[in-house]
């Protein structure tokens, strides 16, 4: 078990009609909120008008950006950051999914940064302060909503990159399961895909002894695994979807990662698809997941083996845990599959013309490797990559 | 599942060597700290003068009170509230166990109390603000270190009380495993049987649909019991003593509860026993737990036999679940019994004399109930009693 320090202040307020509190819990933070949507569905389903009157009940000035989209790049952000600099914002209130909180993050963390918001997504800068941000989360998927990081694209150059600071924790996270009842089944199997892949990130780990937080991890996957094709079955089943909710909030709090060194190279590999191709994060991350398991898993076959048994619940082969380990993957690959989720790049649409270009921009031509489980250069990505073609 | 508004904000710092961090996570919160301890082991061990060096290093004025007992009463706490306001204590830094942690938060939120600060404890008054509390854990078990309750003892009338507050979570809490390599067996054990304790309060719920929290306290409960027995066996593996000492702050962190009605009878009948006879909270848990079990099983036997075959790992007899659930109730017996710990009253010396003195004090007279998986007035708590004789 590694040295580690640990500290998520993030409120979680979660339950029925939760979003009615939104004013209550946004006022101690100050008089002039930001109130960031994206595409307008919160209109039509009547929530930004539930939102707003909770706002104005408490008396808050409410200034409105809407308009974030998935994959969200770094020129709303900057849109943002102005205005809020203009309007003199005291909080901004993400309604949304991780699209609408990462982009509320980098406006939250900008304001104050002399230079380009960007230079934190490269490494050039880190945020001094930043304003508080809150969240009424309506797509159980990214955690954003009591993680530290955040995830933009920038079309100059097609790149998409993460950072992760405390100080962007948010202040609260508003979840109401009923939010989600609405959601396509495409898209709570692709939230599903994502929230698997944090934990995944985590389990996968070459350290010893941590008894603890793996079976923590292996708890949240197997209910993500049970439940989601439940939830895609029966969308308005409260609990399955509360269940679905928490696990994506729990996947990505850093709770589980406690003492332990974790990958992020499928995420890594993702990124640089979803850049490219406009593809939603989780359906590229049930495409990369497979394939970086068949690459990586000679390197440490036990973890795999027990992913295999302990969460997919398979015999242990003692004279051949690989082929235990290789159970598991193939399990993982058809949980995709049911949940209508693509597992290979051509099910995406996608030839294998730019494996060399991702390969190459995902480890900073050369400049940097990926992961820990293995690490992996350009090379290696490029050979997962070919795996999942 | 039910609704439900999460936060724990508190700091833990893990790893080695890290109390000599204390000075740094001491100082932004003030000037002079109450360095407060218990029976001066910390002394004799080296770890007072590593702690009193950190703080002075960072130019902390330190005030000190030492003397804190094992089942700690509530006039330690008063004569630290006189010396916190004649020295004008900025944060209160406990270095100990449980007792120490518990007599922190009672002096922090007494010091602007008007009144006794027993009131808190009686429900007679409730805290508007408290000094920060700072935690370098020695003993792992209470879980004090991040949550939000205090007990303490009151010796006129012989009571033992605790209440939460949110003003009581820790601001930070330093866990280092190599403190607890001199804790004798005995004490060992009985700090797995209170975090034990503290999974199994929450995990025996009537709620339906928390799969997600059932597994995540499994997973806990299965960490505590297959290393408590090797902490002992061998007291300075690191790894063991480490991942034993994080499950009990995750046990006891609200993480786990969440969403999910708990229970607390137990904890309820065994401050009776503690405050009559002075024995160690643990070691009362474990001849409460077994016998409350076996008067509550029939109220929910599914839980019950969901512990035995998760826990325990028994196979479900589909026929006969009662018979599984009362397996897991003799396993988790014998597993007090491994490790030393008394599972019925005589084997602490306690005969059936004051059984209903405590039945009588642990539901005020009649004026209360204790539980939740099954509601027990006095009479049920005599016959608990009873069967733990």
């Amino acid at each position: 078990m590694l040295d580690f320090s640990y500290q998520n202040g993030t409120r979680i307020h979660f339950g029925r009609n939760t979003e009615r509190d939104a004013g209550e819990l946004t006022a101690p933070y100050g008089q002039t909120v930001l109130l960031l949507y994206g595409q307008g569905s919160i209109r039509g389903s009547g929530l930004y008008d539930r939102v707003l009157l909770s706002l104005e009940n408490k008396g808050l000035r409410v200034v409105e950006l809407g308009g974030v989209r998935p994959n969200p790049t770094v020129e709303l952000a900057r849109q943002g950051i102005e205005l809020c600099r203009k309007k003199r914002v005291d909080i901004i209130l993400a309604v949304g999914g991780g699209s609408v909180i990462d982009s509320a993050k980098a406006i939250a963390a900008g304001i104050d940064h002399e230079g380009d918001v960007w230079d934190f997504y490269t490494g050039k800068a880190e945020p001094q302060n930043a304003l508080p941000v809150g969240v009424i989360l309506t797509i159980p998927a990214a955690g954003s909503e009591s993680s530290m990081f955040s995830v933009l694209s920038n079309p100059e150059g097609q790149w998409k990159k993460g950072f992760g600071h405390p100080l962007l924790r948010p202040a609260f996270a508003i979840l109401n399961p009923e939010l989600t009842f609405s959601l396509p089944a495409y898209q709570t199997a692709c939230g599903a895909s994502d929230m698997l892949a944090h934990v995944m990130e985590r389990y996968f780990s070459n350290t010893p002894h941590v008894h603890l937080s793996d079976r923590l991890c292996e708890g949240v996957m197997k209910t993500i695994i049970e439940l989601a094709p439940l939830a895609i079955m029966d969308p308005e089943d409260y609990d399955v979807r509360a269940e679905l909710m928490w696990a994506g909030t729990v996947a990505h709090h850093d709770f589980l990662n406690s003492g332990r060194e974790t990958d992020w190279a499928s995420h890594g590999i993702e990124h640089e698809i979803s850049a490219l191709y406009d593809l939603a994060h989780g359906a590229g991350l049930s495409i990369v997941f497979p394939a970086w398991m068949r690459y990586v898993v000679q390197g440490n076959t036990g973890k795999m083996a027990q992913f295999a048994t302990r969460v997919f619940g398979f015999e242990l082969d003692f004279d051949h845990p690989d082929r235990t380990a290789m159970l598991g993957i193939e399990a993982l690959e058809d949980f995709y599959i049911k949940l209508g989720l693509p597992v290979r790049l051509c099910d995406a649409g996608i030839d294998e013309d730019r494996i060399s270009e991702m390969a190459r921009k995902a480890t900073g031509d050369g400049a940097w490797t990926l992961g820990t489980y293995r690490t992996l250069d350009s090379e290696a990505v490029a050979d997962i990559l070919q795996l999942a073609k």
